[in-house]
């Protein structure tokens, strides 16, 4: 028999993936890039177990057992079992027990599946033996997995061939080119169920002409600025091309037919919030960037972190019932906001509970492995 | 002396005016449709006095002292007195005195420059005896206003020439071409101090590129398809391109750097109500559209208002404080809503107040004159 277990990061785009060409393969209408945050702070864990003694398949997500044969499951581990195929014949015949979760919320509404690919074809990578190119495999299980393969500042081109081999993530620049940068999610207290961003996707393919004029016409010029702000560590307009691909994939989502609405009054508060602060200073310090969800991911760089947190903290003051990781990860000093920064800003403040929590990371690493498995030799879940 | 009122209406666009081509002259990059409505309901109300007993000439607008040197007010008075010049030398060597007014809340956040503009124009061009094309002047003042110079559903020409002269409003065709057709105003309460559309629609030039693409490549394609369905009085396809159209336009507002966001949790939510009520019926029986503000303008047919306003009270209902007049305009029976559309449509309350109340109108006709005048003959405002 033989286990493994690998942890797998999340990334956070600055440039955004919306749009498939292909819904099999999961192959993009443009390219997108992101950057991998710290696992130590958010990450998936996969551990698979494989064993002539085990009867059948088995997975577990986030404590729950799941069917093992989801499609993306199952094209994954088809695609990582063909390229084993003249390597490993054992092992390749027996079954395996799949175990795996996020040590984030996933209540938080953070995109885990991006994580959670990465970490399975991370873990059956390992377990078969392969070795080579595999964000594309982990592309089939979610796109945006395929950029959490790499550790740093990561592009996923969208390729040209109609099989997807060329449709891979590659490291635009590793996470100490850039080691002042942090990031901060605002996770935004939300009632209102979110449109999946699957169905979400596909419908703009179908009905926003804006949509395909984004991705012929404007992210390609984009994105090679993005990279030269990335390299030259350019923060301003970094931040600038950020706020902007954000904003226009959310108008995308808008021109959709009916239309896909994922920020909301609080979101658009957090946006309105950093314009404001970034115009004081006649400059960016900060950018924000939102997914399919109400959640707000802030760039900024360390020596601007604990002003700006003392800002968000006067503005949505957290709520008010005793909640003791208010704010999780990266350790910081929690500092009072400055009066004159309070005039200066104009700020008002909200009601007390508008954030659910904040999370403070930074920029890391791909997937690793570790011995700290999630299940027994038996293929059973530990807890 | 010479006293001369005349009543004009607000309009409503289905194809949206966003983006000038000329800052000054007022030309829009873009052709845009509206409906005129009903001035019963809605209407801006100008009185003007001309007389060589003035010692100053005199602006007031809803009750308070003007300046008279506004620059809108100013290129809209030189531009009639300019067509008027060999017409009526002895009025246009006096002093005027101007009072203008709403018959709606301003503080509703509705554009009423629109329908001022357009009163004080078709006033000034009585006044002064002018006959032919006045729509081109009322586009001095603001832009929407020229629409307002005809009833019905009203086109206005982009228009190709430099001096604007061929940037005109056309009447499509008359309001008894669909005399079935009903607008409902859902005026949302909002705190939000909103950004000025002059300023937002200059930005977005400056920095969407969907923008530019939408007035170039989508608008004449819609515009065309917009116009046959009103022709041919086709309800769906017409309430498919407003929804579109107006969804549209906020997401070149998102696209604008720094974005504008106009439409608030509350306006999402009621074109999420718009969209299920459609889909229960498998075709459009309403379409909503909105303009630089969180209100909800609904086209609606006469057979489905009673209906439809009550779902929109059971998802909204009223605010809790007696108000004489929450649903104003033309009478309705307040139906009670049935239990199985409540089921149906999966309705869920909201709590009250959220709407501040609802105005129910028609499509109507342009300009009027009338002898129930605003000022006394000395110039002086009757209230």
């Amino acid at each position: 028999m033989k286990i493994v277990t690998c942890i797998a990061p999340v990334n956070i785009a600055v440039m955004k993936y919306w749009g498939k060409r292909d819904e099999d393969l999961i192959l993009p209408i443009n390219d997108s890039l992101s950057a991998t945050l710290n696992t130590n702070f958010m990450c998936a864990k996969t551990t698979i177990l494989a064993s002539p003694d085990l009867k059948e398949n088995k997975f577990w997500l986030n404590g729950k057992e799941e069917s093992f044969e989801g499609k993306r499951l199952q094209n994954c581990l088809r695609e990582v079992q063909r390229r084993a195929k003249d390597m490993n014949p054992d092992v390749l015949g027996w079954k395996i027990a799949i175990c795996s979760e996020n040590n984030f919320p996933t209540a938080a509404g953070l995109a885990s599946s991006a994580a959670g690919y990465a970490c399975l074809v991370s873990a059956l990578a390992k377990l078969y033996n392969i070795e080579g190119e595999i964000s594309d495999i982990a592309r089939l299980g979610s796109g945006s997995a395929c950029r959490s393969i790499y550790g740093g500042w990561v592009r996923w081109h969208k390729g040209e061939l109609s099989c997807g081999e060329d449709s891979v993530a590659r490291q635009v620049v590793p996470s100490s080119h850039w080691p002042e940068m942090r990031v901060l999610i605002l996770v935004v207290n939300d009632k209102k169920k979110k449109d999946s961003s699957t169905s979400g996707m596909q419908r703009s393919v179908d009905t926003s002409d804006l949509l395909l004029y984004r991705s012929d016409k404007i992210v390609p010029k984009r994105m090679e600025e993005m990279i030269t702000s990335i390299k030259n560590k350019d923060f301003h307009n970094f931040a600038k091309l950020t706020m902007q691909d954000s904003n226009q994939f959310h108008a995308t989502c808008l021109d959709t037919y009916p239309p896909c609405v994922y920020m909301n009054d609080v979101s658009h508060s957090i946006s309105g919030l950093v314009h404001k602060y970034n115009e004081l200073f006649d400059e960016n310090r900060v950018a924000y960037t939102f997914d399919a969800g109400p959640n707000a991911c802030l760039y900024i760089l360390e020596k601007d972190v604990e002003e700006f947190l003392s800002v968000v903290n006067y503005v949505f003051p957290p709520p008010e019932v005793d909640q003791v990781e208010y704010l999780t990860g990266m350790p910081l000093e929690n500092r009072k906001i400055k009066n004159d920064l309070i005039n200066s800003l104009n700020l008002t403040r909200n009601e007390p509970g508008l954030l659910k929590y904040i999370i403070h990371t930074n920029v890391g690493e791909g997937p690793t492995s570790t011995d700290d498995h999630l299940l027994s030799l038996n293929g059973i879940p530990l807890k």
